[in-house]
């Protein structure tokens, strides 16, 4: 496939060359800085977001846990962005786009472009049981983590006021659905947090009591994992006292239980709270490009994107993150060709690339091809416990858990929040307390 | 007035005295700790509370404004407490009360008391005026503060995108009805956050264009302070760029105008957001407990206690903080007999007294009258401004300033909180910049 040249006939003598990116997570944010540090004069760049934040999705399950604010995991994009002076932010939706006009529809305006960059991510899915997310729901947005908040807490406050102890007992069980690493991450810190930071804060209903319930229909959790790491991940998260249920499938949710089958066995789950992690599924987004400009979707609804992330046939259009399906477009034999996961690394890379590679164009530069940088993933489990796959090494335990600690940081936007989010993370440490244990939006709509 | 004592069948050999305080706030949660501190053995004590956490609400204004995150001036009441071990917390709403009986009817239980001590504080109000509140929000709780801040973020954004220049010029207009201490306060900062934090970071609207008017009926705003005070006060704000309009009486608040009379004209404010500061009244619980004991109330719905905050005719109920009418019982003549004002620091002295009052009744020890010492009150302007009626001295400018920030670090509830707080104190002062300007729950409900 060749690198094809952006049609230069916009980016003419005195003309701005419009670059349109739309979503400020990691895919758009990263192509964002990498045209903004490339310091083409001709460049006219407007980022399109619905919220007027960059999210740090990999931290959202400690505000849903209590551990951090709100404000400590997002930094307003116009704070991240405000040093390039030919970047514009605007909080705005996108309503479809024109790819024979070249024009971006938003709420009141619409915005032509030369190039556009579309990193619209994905959205939380329930299979076809759209009905099961009021009873639980899922973690991708801030939002998501406050109410996942407001229902755990809340479930502890009602345990305490229950006196029937049936009904105490639904309170202090806590069922989450789906075993990748979101859900390891939520068992285990919903875990500490019943039997460690809470543990001599309640009169009247026994900490010991509480249950985490972790539910995977596949034979194993974590299933990107090797399996020596997969089998200490589940020794961890039964340490902390979880419950994991493999081959679990789910057939109900119903307010106040989950219904599942497991061995051939129908099993019903008196559970006061349940949470989502089952399923992502691209942005709507994916759909409406593919019906406009003819691009293939993959069965995740994915964009498949070619060896530069530009679309077939539209090399002025480029799609990174989790609404890309990249397949590794080296020698590897066909069968090898699995897509990249949808990881922050991942989109972090191409979204990068992706600003380089316009701004080359853009200043008649070579560009080299995009070369993928396997970072691994690590799952942390608990304190002082966590599992990694780093390409080369494999890391378990206090080893894994340090060193996703100096990640996280080290990646976090922000200066400030690198320090307000390690203060909290070491005084939690130190003193197993919980910084951000609140129940905000009252009155409560459930109970 | 007699100090008349708890009747002591109750607290009989083995068995418990029970105390039920209503309210987290700073009445009740230093009631709370102070009995807690005092160390009886047949103390039995419930703190409930519609909320699980105490609200720091002096700082208020500042999660408004987006300099600081909800968690960081709001501290989990089973944290603060949970040294006490005979402190009960039921997050629960109480419906009403039974004098004769000492009960307290809560949702789901009825709670039996020796002593009952009423903490419940104040809500916002409208003078009869409900139907503003959708279209002029106050502060006065957590979601308050988070809803304000949404719709300030929301209107720069709005009028970014907004090409319309009367349009744009409304949406750059914030409204603040009010001239107290929180209505200067908020309408500083927000002038600030327009003028300096915002500065360089948008592109179509000019900050410059931005215009925060602060509304007051009556011919002076901060009305308690000292002439030479207000003049400051306002010289200052006009710096900051802030439209000082007294007596200006609001006729009506509609969608994006608010209609005011003001030298016997009339003109109507076009503006974006408009928010409410300019009344607090009793909690209803007032009234109710009014009703089933004869407890007299004052014209602000507030309830006149006794010297020692009990209600007459019930020595075992106390009421304290701003639900309490409590004039100086001292030999002051009649006319200077005014009641205590509605400050965090008269309801800490209040509360404490109490906690100390009962626990030296149930160890059968006198107590002290209550004496009130004037800590006097500081209103912030900006950065470097601050009004201040300390008693003996009056403060303005940076000395008033500091001596606002180490008060309010000092009595911030909780080690953990202070050092976050004072963290991005100095964070917002060296960068001029606001950690959690965030805008949370999407879709937004107006535009």
């Amino acid at each position: 496939m060749s690198m094809q040249q952006v049609p230069d006939s916009a980016a003419g003598a005195g003309q701005k060359f419009r670059v349109v990116i739309v979503g400020g997570g990691f895919g758009g944010l990263y192509a964002a800085k990498a045209l903004g540090d490339a310091r083409c004069e001709a460049l006219e760049l407007t980022l399109v977001d619905k919220r007027n934040f960059h999210l740090f999705q990999p931290l959202l399950y400690q505000v849903a846990s209590g551990a951090l604010s709100a404000g400590d995991i997002a930094s307003p994009l116009r704070t991240i962005l405000r040093k390039y002076k030919n970047i514009s932010i605007l909080m705005d939706e996108v309503l479809g786009i024109d790819p024979q006009n070249k024009t971006v529809q938003l709420r009141d305006e619409q915005l032509p472009y030369d190039a556009l960059v579309i990193a619209a991510g994905g959205i939380h899915q329930y299979f076809g049981n759209d009905q099961w997310q009021p009873e639980a729901p899922s973690l991708k947005t801030l939002e998501d983590a406050l109410e996942i908040r407001r229902r755990v807490f809340s479930a502890f406050e009602a345990a305490e006021r229950e006196k029937d102890p049936i009904k105490r007992k639904a309170w202090q069980t806590f069922v989450i659905v789906g075993g990748g690493p979101t859900g390891v991450e939520l068992a285990g810190t919903l875990s500490e947090l019943a039997h460690v930071t809470l543990q001599d804060q309640f009169n009247r209903c026994r900490m010991e009591d509480t249950r985490i319930i972790l539910l995977e229909a596949a034979p194993k959790i974590l299933s990107v994992y090797s399996t020596d790491l997969i089998d200490h991940a589940v020794l961890q998260l039964e340490k902390l006292g979880v419950t994991v249920y493999t081959g679990a499938m789910v057939k109900d949710i119903r307010p106040g239980e989950v219904c599942i089958e497991r061995h051939g066995q129908a099993e019903v789950i008196e559970a006061g709270t349940t949470l989502w992690t089952a399923g992502v599924k691209s942005s709507p987004l994916g759909m409406m490009i593919s019906e406009k400009t003819g691009a293939s979707l993959d069965r995740g609804g994915r964009l498949i994107v070619n060896a530069d992330f530009s679309l077939p046939g539209h090399p002025e259009i480029f799609v990174v993150g989790d609404l890309a399906h990249y397949a590794h477009h080296s020698k590897q034999p066909e069968q090898d060709k699995t897509p990249l996961p949808g990881l922050a690394s991942v989109a972090m890379q191409e979204g990068r690339y992706v600003g380089r590679l316009i701004a080359a164009r853009l200043k008649n530069q070579r560009s080299e091809p995009f070369r993928y940088v396997d970072k691994g993933t690590l799952a942390i489990i608990g304190n002082n416990a966590a599992v990694g796959d780093l390409g080369a090494f494999r890391l378990k335990g206090f080893s894994a858990w340090f060193v996703w600690l100096f990640i996280h940081i080290f990646y976090l936007i922000g200066f400030e929040n690198k320090i307000l989010v390690l203060f909290q993370w070491l005084w939690n440490y130190f003193t197993r307390g919980r910084s951000a244990c609140l129940i905000t939006r009252y009155p409560e709509p459930r109970q």
